[in-house]
């Protein structure tokens, strides 16, 4: 390699540096990679067999929604005060009946709309920490400031694919009217899709009519712009605020994801096969429900489930039993014939040091490669979701871009294959001059943007940097290079006329 | 959960904390779980086509060796110099003809004899650095004192399942009779098993023999009891110091592994497909050499590939590229019927921060994914094997830990169905104190032994400790904890008397 390739590669590196990976910017993964099987046919036979039993015998609960109630009795199912029962077959039936098996999330930029299923991946960012960590300043209450740094980031990381929603908690702002600036700054800061406010139907409704003034009226109503989560209270409850938010979005149309939030141990049996057969049949009443209230309306499998530790009580994550409940229920899912949700990079790790990234990674390439559609909690996550992380996102998005980079799978074309090289080349001399690495090195190789890789000597020489300070000085970098995706004037001043107006109809007291 | 019951667990844990790793003392790790497929048999094919299209048109380079050269004419390969050249499927019918699938390599404790090969796997440290690194002590070169002190480390580490080579490089003791030391502490200071010096002939034979006084001389003859890597030169040279340990140990019936070392880009080409086929032209050859040498002695398949830089020229490690070679050259190896030997938990990272920890994670789980039998530097690498770490050592090998957990898949027994446990406890109740989970909650969950999942404010209260000081805190309470494992004693002074006669011989100038 000559020098004069040597420093072009040197510019087209610092110039992917400010993009704070090295990753291209791809609106979302198409895998060119399979996936890994942890349990066979039977095995996954057996549990779908213990989900109905439960949905059978002891049945949901579905608390404070007489609509649901009645929506359930009129479907045939068995309706005992808020306890529902199913015939087994009755919930699946529903989903393989009428769920789509992929949809597309429309960006109001459509070159970021994301393909939700299938042999498509996203990386999607934390989902509601309500305190913030960074180096400098340490971990604090979350500000609508914070919301909008972490966005803007979203923006300019190349392999986080989605904005994301709740991405931290901006306390400074009140409740009532908390979900606008959100959904605004989702808007506004970033073209990738984004995630609808869930706290309250009328909140959802917000979302949706927000939506519309960018994407427009009818457009929303046709196709999927907002995607979000209803978690189920494990074990076996759908509360009246969950089952809200998913009526509102099933019936316009947007995508729900049944997520069961679990943490093994406590809210789930203390195994793998019994919390993956609970999980199970929670995910199948709810996404029946989706499909009761929208026939054929987007509806993701969704799961959140880490160990408790049975010493202290407190939740683990980036374990072993954790990853082999996501192997297993991505197996479900596909024999399903839905998308998959599930958890990416999490810790339990107050600061980001070797505890969290060890946690992230393999809880994070476990997700990639048991398929996981829609990956959230991929950037950013601290003590297990209470804090997002500033260093940690940066971090974690240059491990995303490795795995995108992992995931064209291996390339065999003649050029790959390389024999001219070897020919050429022969036994005991090296590749760096010759021909074929000359006309491909420059796409060659993932380029971590962070990763330090040179000599002792030379990191020495420049102050013996640790990973997190490295992490630290990309992310202002990148906050300084920021630009806004452009926006015509006119909506802008929709979007804001729509939040003075409903900031003045929810008023001081809340909604 | 009662308080009891929680002492009960923290007392075990504790005892457990003190072995350096919560995972049990296993000799070895029986996969109970699949291996990740990258690529098809198509895709697998077309590389074999090609390694063989190599050995026909370029051959390998055996050097300064007319020994193995008159072998290979014996045996009908196309000797033109030192290049030698293979009609196609030779090496591979000489392979599958003699090399067994699976072997034992037994310890001087018959219970930590592994099995390499098949179903199973397993851990062993880092081979080579110069330098070793503490976060008192920085880095700096290592002595025979270090050498003691991993050799305990391993001893003590439930997840780590040998002894490994040069842990790291005594440079306080002179060349020509390091290696005494090195076996005599392998032998001496840890009774798991171990691997034989490779850098001259008359070293190896040392091995061999101090090995006959622990083990008994009929016993070495007639069973593995050493595993040594005879590394080729890439691209497609197999020098005279290789093959003279390789010599020695084939003929002891003591297992060979081949193993091409490759910087891809520089020492390959510049792709994966590329770099694949050569270095499986190279193991090919290499294990056919095995054969011939001695029919039947064990022979593994062995990889060190990583990509460089194309920017400095520096390897990397835990990349995607790196990742891709490892899970199809296991695939290659599975189809020759070989044992596979691969790399675990690389680092370019200086320090034990999260740099280190994510590129250890992603290379460390794709090798258990690829299910790589023999997983060397499985712990304490930092700086791309330049130093050995005293920190990152335990870091890696909680997670080695947790890969043993993972290995034992998913538990389908009745109790793991816990169906009865959702019966008693139903919707919207938790699981803390029902029957089943007090009879399962012991041995529910891999508990780290370094991982600190407390609350923020009692993490805080505790001294806001990060993981690598946690790490540095728990190797040295270790090392105060060991315990020689027993030896007769007229063994340990026959050992000795070896290693002075031995020293006497070689000299101040050296062998």
């Amino acid at each position: 390699m000559s020098a004069k390739r040597t420093r072009s590669g040197g510019r087209a590196q610092r110039r992917q540096e400010r993009q704070g990976t090295a990753a291209p910017r791809l609106p979302y993964i198409q895998r060119g990679v399979g996936t890994y099987r942890l349990l066979d046919d039977e095995g996954l036979s057996l549990i779908e067999a213990n989900a109905e039993t439960i949905l059978k015998e002891i049945g949901m609960e579905f608390r404070d929604d007489p609509e649901v109630l009645e929506i359930w009795r009129d479907a045939g199912a068995d309706v005992q005060g808020e306890r529902v029962r199913f015939e087994p077959g009755m919930c699946r039936a529903l989903i393989q009946k009428n769920a789509p098996r992929q949809f597309r999330q429309h960006a109001r930029n459509p070159e970021m709309s994301v393909e939700i299923g299938g042999d498509n991946s996203l990386f999607c960012p934390s989902f509601g920490p309500p305190f913030v960590h960074d180096l400098e300043g340490g971990r604090r209450y979350a500000t609508l400031e914070d919301f909008r740094n972490f966005t803007k980031l979203h923006h300019m990381l190349p392999s986080v694919h989605h904005s994301g929603g709740v991405v931290c908690e901006p306390v400074d702002v009140a409740v009532p009217v908390r979900h606008l600036d959100m959904i605004y700054t989702h808007l506004r800061y970033n073209d990738k899709p984004f995630m609808g406010a869930v706290t309250a139907p009328e909140r959802a409704l917000d979302t949706v009519n927000m939506a519309k003034i960018v994407l427009g009226e009818d457009f929303v109503e046709e196709n999927c712009c907002l995607y979000s989560v209803s978690n189920v209270n494990a074990p076996l409850v759908l509360d009246a605020t969950m089952l809200g938010a998913l009526k509102v979005y099933a019936r316009h149309n947007q995508a729900v994801v049944v997520s069961p939030f679990i943490l093994a141990g406590a809210m789930s049996p203390v195994t793998v096969a019994g919390t993956l057969s609970q999980l199970f049949a929670e995910v199948l009443a709810g996404l029946a429900l989706v499909q009761l209230i929208r026939p054929g309306a987007p509806a993701v499998f969704g799961t959140f489930a880490s160990p408790i530790s049975m010493q202290t009580g407190a939740p683990t994550f980036g374990t072993p039993e954790g990853m082999q409940i996501q192997f297993c229920a991505a197996a479900l899912a596909r024999r399903l014939g839905v998308p998959f949700h599930s958890v990416g990079a999490l810790t339990a790790s107050k600061v980001p040091d070797a505890q969290a990234a060890y946690e992230s990674a393999m809880q994070l390439q476990a997700a990639f490669l048991a398929g996981v559609n829609f990956i959230i909690h991929a950037t950013g996550c601290l003590e297990g979701l209470l804090t997002m992380g500033y260093e940690k996102t940066v971090m974690d998005a240059d491990i995303c871009g490795a795995l995108q980079a992992f995931s064209k799978g291996v390339d065999l074309s003649e050029n790959a294959q390389a024999l001219d090289a070897l020919r050429e080349v022969g036994p005991g001399n090296h590749f760096l001059g010759c021909e074929h690495t000359q006309r491909n090195f420059e796409t060659a190789f993932y380029r971590s943007s962070l990763a330090d890789n040179k000599s002792f000597e030379q990191w020495s020489d420049e102050g013996a940097v640790w990973h997190q300070d490295r992490a630290a000085k990309l992310w202002r970098q990148m906050l300084k290079d920021y630009e806004k995706p452009p926006m015509d004037e006119a909506v802008d001043e929709a979007l804001l006329a729509y939040m003075a107006k409903r900031r003045e109809e929810i008023g001081e007291g809340g909604a």
